[in-house]
C-alpha cells in the first residue's frame, strides 16, 4: 500500500477499500459506495451524519486502527456531538478526514435510506394530441422511371396518407436506419414523427404502440409516468429518490455543492442522468414478463403473469421509449442540464432560460431512442420553476372563475394565486422542516417514521403509527415499534398535538409548568425536550425527542408559508379565497383540518381544500399527451407575475405574526367553527 | 512472442511491429501506418500494391525471413507480376499472406504518396448573407424588478438592436456557456445566429470576424475553402487526399469494401471525418503567427510573419469555425454520413435522400463550434450528387439563355445540359483512366507526374514536363527529370500525341509500320508498346511505357464522356451546344483543344470552351456565404431531371462509334477547322 493511501472499512455493511489520505469519511463512504446522509450538503451544520470510529478490532479486520487514524477533532462538531457520544468515539462524517487505516460504524439514523413515495397518477383529463404520433405508411420501390431516394419516397406517402407536410426533417441517426428497414418488410413501415415536423424512428411493418415517460424531478423525490402515447394509459408510475440528495437536501445546498466543487454541476448531473436512465429502464424492464388481468372468485382483479408462447408479444426496449418530458424546479432544471445554478442562489435570482427546451435525448445521455427529444418545461422564475408550470398546466387556474390559492409544499413552497383574470405566484422559504428535515429525530417517510401521532391532553401519554406497520403504539408492543424519527406528516400532527395537549403554549413555548415525564430537560444542552417514543419502542435505542428548537422550525416554516399567502392575497386584494389546492406529497399525506388549525394557510371552506397530488407530474404527463400544453405551459410561465415576498415591506411583521399557533381566529371564521366543534370539544 | 503473430518490418520507411498472422501485407501496412497504393480497394485488379519480399538480410535486422513466412502464390498474381518481377520475390500486397517473421520492401510506385492539387479559389459573385451571422448586443443587467432569465434578455436585445424575431433557440451547449459569458465583459456580448432562428455562440465583448468552411470531398481529392465569414475573404485553401483511397479508387469500390467488410462504412466514414478535421485543424493553425502584406522594391507584394506583441490580434482556434458546408458525389455523401450506400450500387440507384441536411457538426464528430451545424448539399441523384449540386449553384445554367454543357470529369463524368427553361444531368462511367488510374504507368497528379508530352511525329522521339520541375526533358539532363509515371493531363496530350505522330491509328491501334526503337513488344506479355521516358530518365529505375491496353482505357473513358453528351443532346433536341463548361481538376489542366480533338465532348467554338475550376467547390463557397443558395440548391437538385444513359437504346452504338480517334470530322466543323489550320499544319 503506498504511503498516500489507507484502508477503510464501513460498518455494518462491511464495505471497505483503499481511498487517498485526507478525504473526509463522507467522501471516503461514496467512493466505497455507502449511502450516509447528509442533509446539508457537506457544510457541518445538519449533524445527520454522525459515524463512531471503532477501536479495538484491530485483529479481526487484520488493520491497525486507532483514533489517530483520523483527523482532529474540530469545533464544528460540538454542536452535534456531546458527552458520552464524543467519549464513544462518534464523529461528523463530513469534518473528520482518514490519516491511516479505519474502522466506521455507520449508525442507523446515519445511513440514507430508500424513501417511500407514492405519487400515483392521478386521473385528469387530457386531449391526446400527443408531440410523437406514429404513422403506418406502404412505399412504392423505386424504378428506373421513379428512381427517387428513400427518404422522399416516405416524406410522400406521410403526406399523400396522412396529409403531414412535405418538408418533413430527419435526424442522422434515424436517417441511417432508413434504407433497411424500408427493405425488412416489403416497403411497409410505421413512422413517427415529433412536432409534425420531424421523422424520429422508423420501424418495419406496422407497430401502433409507442411509449413515452413524463418525470417529475423533485428536490428529493423523483416521480415518472410510463405511458403508451397510443392509448393515453398509464402503463407504471416509477420513483426514486433524487440521487444528488447526497449533496444537500436542498436547492442551496446542491447550489452550494456546485460553487465549492470542481466539477460539482458535472458530478450532481451525472447523478440524475444516470438515475432517470435507471427509472426508464425500470418502467421499461417491468413491462416483461407480461401480464393479464384476471378476475377472482370474490371479483377482485389480480395481474398474473401471461405465459408468452402463441402470443403476439412485443418486448419493448429502451428504443420504445420515444418522447420524454421533464419538469423540475428551477435550480434542479439547472443542475440537471448542466446549466450554473449560481445566480439563481443569488439576488435577484435570474434563471438563465425560462422558456421550454427540446434538448436530444443523446445530447443530455437519456437513454431512449436516440433521435427522441427531451422536452422541459419552462421556468418561471428563479424560485418557482417549471415543476410549478406542471402544477398550472394541470390545474388551469387561467381557466377558472373562482380564485384559486395552490400551494405546492416541496423543500421550497411554491404559491400561485389567481383566475382567470391574473395569476400571480411566489415562493417562501419554508425550510424542509415540514418534510422532516432540520429536526432533530426529523426523517424521510421511511419504514420507521411517525407518520401520525396523538398525545392525551390528561396524561400526556403518546400514541402514534410509524411507515411500515399498520397497528398504533397503543395495540403493540413496544419492540415492535421500531420508531426511527418523525417524517413530514407526523410533524404537522405533532405540532397541533403539542398546542391542544398543553405541552406547548400559542407562541411554541414549552411549558414549564407540565408534570410528564416525557417533558425533561436534555442532560447534555439542558434544553426542554419531550419524548414521543422511549428508547425501546425504537430502532436506534435512544428516545425520540421533540425540543424547543424543532418547534422553532416547524413555526418558521407553517409561518412563513401563511405570511406569503397573505401577502398574495393583499397584492391581488382578496379577502378570502375560493380555493385551496395542495400539490406535493406532502399535499397527499397531510390532514387538511390540521394544516388549517395550524395556520399553514388562510382560511378557506374546508370541502374546498383539496389536495391535487403530485399535480407537477400531472403536468408534465399533460405536456407528453398534448402538444399544445407545451405551447399553454410557455404562455403561462411568462404570464404568471412573480413577487419575490422578502421585499415587501411588512413581510417580516407578518410572517412573525404566522407563527402563532393556532393564527388569529378571526381571520379564520371556518377554523373557528371547527376548532369550537370539534377539536375544543374534545380538550 | 505468441505463437499467431509475426514481425513485420517494412522498407524504405522502416516501420515494424507486431501482427496477427494471417493479414495480408496491405492490411499489416495500414496496422504499421504504412502507405501503399491499393486503388482497387484490394480487389486484386489494380497490380498496385506490388512488394517485394526481401532475403537474406536476416542478420541485418535479427529476424529469420524467408519467402516461406508469406502465403502461396496465387493466380491472380501472374496478370501483374512476371518474369524477372516473379523471381526477384515481388508480391501482390492485397494478395500475399503474412505467415512469419518478414521483411518487405516497398517499391517508390507502389507508395500512396501525397498529392499535389491545385484547387485555388476562383472569384465568383456570391451575395453575402451567410448561414451564421453575429450581433453584438449590450444587455441590461437583471434587478428585482425585471429579474427575466439571461437568454431571455439576450434574445430580448436581438429582437429590440437587430429586428431578430424573439423565438430564437439555442442549443444546450451554448445554453452552458451564456450566464458565464454574460457576466464575463459586462453584459456585452456578440451572438452567433444561424439561420436567423438558433443561436449557437456567445462571446464575451465585441467580435466581428466570424469563420466557416466549405468542403468539397471529391472521390480522390478532398478541398477546402477556409472563408471569413464578415468579409467573405477566402484566407485559406486547403486540401487533402481522400484517406478513403486505400479502401478503393473508385466509389464502387468504396461500395464493395462496405459489403464485404463488417464495420466498412463505419471505418470509411471515421478516415474521412478524421480526415476533414485534420483539414480545418490545418487551416485554423496556418493562421497563426500572423502575416501582414510587405511590398517590395519591386512592386511585388510578400506576405511575412507580423510579431505579434502589442497588437490585437486573436488567435484562432477551432471554436471560431461557425459554419461548415459540404458537397460531394452521392457515395461520398453516403459514406461519409454513414447512410448505407449499397443501393446507390444498385440499379435503379436511388439515394438513403436527395434534401439537404443541416446536421449538427459534434454528432458528425467535426470539431468546430459544437453547436454549429454541417450543411450537406442535396444529391441530383444516384450518381449525380451533391458535387454537381455546388457546380450548378456556381455556374447557374438555369439563369442563361443560352444552353450550355457543363461536364465535371472526376472518377466518374457528370454532365448537365440545358438552359433557363430545361436542365438534365447524367453520369457516365469514364473510369478512373482520365485521371491516371487504370493505366500501366498512371498516377496520381504527385511530382515526377508527367504531365505534359509532346511526339516528335518524324522522329517519334518524346519530349515531356514532370509535375516538379519546370524545364522540359529536351532542356535537362536524364538524371533530373525523375519521371514517375504519367497524370491525367499527360494522358490527354498523350492520346492525341500518340495519334497525331502515327504511333496508334484511328481506331486506337499501334501502327505495326514504324521503325522507333521506343515501339516494341513486351518482353513478357509480347503486347505492342511504346517507351515514354527510358529507365534512366526516372526515378522507379525502369521504363515508362503506354501499352495498347492503356490505349483502350483512355479511348474507353473518352468515347462514353462523347456519347453521353451526345445523348443528352439528342434529348435536349440540340444539335449543338452554345458553351462548354469544364469543371473539375482535371479541367484546369486539361488543354481544351487537345480534348476537342480526342472527342471529349461535342463541338463549340474553342472561345466558348472554358474551365471553371472546382466549380463543386466553389458551389459550397456560395452556400456558405449566401444562405439563399441553400434553397437554390435544394430546388435546383429536384427540377434537374436525371437520365440513365445506360438504358438508352442506342448508347452502346453512340459509345462504340465515340471512341473512334479523332471523332468524325463531320460532327465537328470548329475542330476541322482547327485541325487543318494548326495541328495538320505541323505534321
Amino acid at each position: 500500500m503506498s504511503d498516500n493511501k489507507a484502508k477503510v472499512i464501513f460498518q455494518p455493511s462491511g464495505r471497505r477499500g483503499e481511498v487517498q489520505k485526507g478525504v473526509t469519511l463522507i467522501e471516503a463512504s461514496r467512493l466505497l459506495g455507502v449511502d450516509i446522509e447528509a442533509l446539508c450538503g457537506e457544510k457541518k451544520v445538519c449533524g445527520k451524519c454522525k459515524v463512531r470510529i471503532e477501536e479495538g478490532m484491530f485483529e479481526k479486520y487484520g488493520i491497525e486502527s486507532s483514533m489517530s487514524h483520523v483527523s482532529e477533532w474540530q469545533e464544528e462538531e460540538e454542536k452535534f456531538i456531546k458527552g458520552e457520544e464524543k467519549s464513544k468515539g462518534f464523529r461528523l462524517g463530513c469534518v473528520a478526514k482518514v490519516q491511516g487505516d479505519v474502522l466506521v460504524f455507520v449508525p442507523e439514523e446515519s445511513r440514507a435510506g430508500k424513501q417511500i413515495v407514492s405519487k400515483a397518477a392521478r386521473d385528469i383529463h387530457i386531449d391526446h394530441d400527443p408531440a410523437v404520433k406514429t404513422y403506418y405508411v406502404e412505399v412504392e420501390p423505386p424504378t428506373f422511371e421513379e428512381p427517387t431516394g428513400d427518404f422522399e419516397r416516405v416524406c410522400k406517402e406521410l403526406e399523400r396518407q396522412h396529409g403531414l407536410e412535405n418538408n418533413l426533417k430527419i435526424h442522422i441517426h434515424t436517417l441511417r436506419q432508413l434504407p433497411m428497414v424500408l427493405r425488412e418488410d416489403d416497403w411497409k413501415v410505421t413512422v413517427s414523427v415529433w412536432m409534425d415536423r420531424e421523422i424520429i424512428r422508423i420501424l418495419p411493418g406496422k407497430r401502433e404502440d409507442h411509449y413515452g415517460i413524463a418525470i417529475d424531478i423533485g428536490t428529493t423525490t423523483v416521480a415518472g409516468y410510463f405511458v403508451n402515447l397510443n392509448t393515453m394509459e398509464v402503463i407504471d408510475t416509477v420513483s426514486m429518490m433524487n440521487p444528488q440528495c447526497k449533496y444537500g437536501e436542498d436547492v442551496m445546498a446542491r447550489i452550494t455543492f456546485h460553487m465549492t466543487t470542481d466539477d460539482g454541476l458535472q458530478r450532481m448531473s451525472d447523478d440524475i442522468v444516470e438515475g432517470l436512465n435507471t427509472l426508464i429502464k425500470q418502467a421499461v424492464d417491468a413491462t416483461w414478463p407480461p401480464k393479464k388481468k384476471v378476475k377472482k372468485e370474490d371479483g377482485a382483479v389480480e395481474m398474473v403473469e401471461d405465459p408468452v408462447e402463441g402470443k403476439n408479444y412485443l418486448r419493448l426496449t429502451l428504443e420504445d421509449v420515444e418522447d420524454v418530458t421533464i419538469g423540475c424546479n428551477t435550480a434542479m432544471h439547472h443542475i440537471f442540464l448542466q446549466l450554473n445554478p449560481e445566480f439563481v442562489g443569488l439576488a435577484p435570482f435570474p434563471p438563465v432560460i425560462h422558456r421550454s427546451l427540446d434538448i436530444r435525448a443523446r445530447d443530455l445521455g437519456i437513454k431512449v431512442n436516440p433521435s427522441s427529444y427531451v422536452f422541459v418545461l419552462p421556468n418561471e422564475a428563479g424560485f418557482v420553476g417549471a415543476d410549478n408550470v406542471g402544477v398550472l398546466i394541470a390545474e388551469e387556474p387561467y381557466k377558472s372563475e373562482e380564485n384559486q390559492l395552490i400551494i405546492d409544499i416541496g423543500t421550497n413552497g411554491e404559491l400561485v394565486l389567481g383566475d382567470k383574470h391574473k395569476l400571480i405566484s411566489s415562493s417562501c422559504a419554508t425550510g424542509p422542516a415540514l418534510e422532516g428535515a432540520q429536526i432533530a429525530f426529523g426523517m424521510r417517510a421511511a419504514p420507521g417514521a411517525m407518520e401520525r401521532i396523538k398525545i392525551d391532553p390528561e396524561t400526556h401519554e403518546v400514541d402514534y403509527k410509524v411507515i411500515g406497520r399498520d397497528a398504533w403504539r397503543a395495540f403493540s408492543k413496544p419492540k415492535e415499534m421500531k420508531a426511527k424519527g418523525i417524517c413530514g406528516s407526523g410533524i404537522l400532527d405533532l405540532l397541533a398535538e403539542l398546542y391542544r395537549a398543553g405541552v406547548i403554549t400559542k407562541s411554541g413555548v414549552f411549558n414549564k409548568n407540565q408534570k410528564s415525564k416525557r417533558f425533561r430537560r436534555n442532560p447534555d444542552t439542558k434544553q426542554p425536550e419531550f419524548v414521543l417514543a422511549w428508547a425501546e419502542e425504537t430502532s436506534i435505542d435512544k428516545d425520540i425527542v421533540v425540543t424547543q428548537k424543532d418547534v422553532r422550525q416547524i413555526q418558521l416554516a407553517k409561518g412563513a408559508l401563511y405570511a406569503g399567502c397573505k401577502l398574495m392575497m393583499r397584492r391581488m386584494k382578496l379577502d378570502k379565497v375560493d380555493k385551496v389546492k395542495i400539490a406535493g406529497a406532502f399535499g397527499t399525506h397531510v390532514d387538511r383540518e390540521k394544516a388549517l388549525i395550524m395556520g399553514l394557510f388562510p382560511d378557506c371552506e374546508i370541502e374546498k381544500i383539496i389536495s391535487v397530488g403530485n399535480a407537477a407530474g400531472d403536468g408534465c404527463r399533460a405536456a407528453l399527451l398534448n402538444k399544445e400544453k407545451r405551447v399553454e405551459a410557455n404562455w403561462v410561465s411568462r404570464n404568471v407575475e412573480y413577487i419575490e415576498l422578502t421585499v415587501e415591506s411588512d413581510f417580516q411583521k407578518e410572517f412573525m405574526e404566522a407563527m402563532q399557533i393556532p393564527h388569529m381566529t378571526d381571520e379564520f371564521p371556518h377554523l373557528e367553527k371547527l376548532v369550537s366543534e370539534e377539536i375544543l370539544h374534545q380538550k
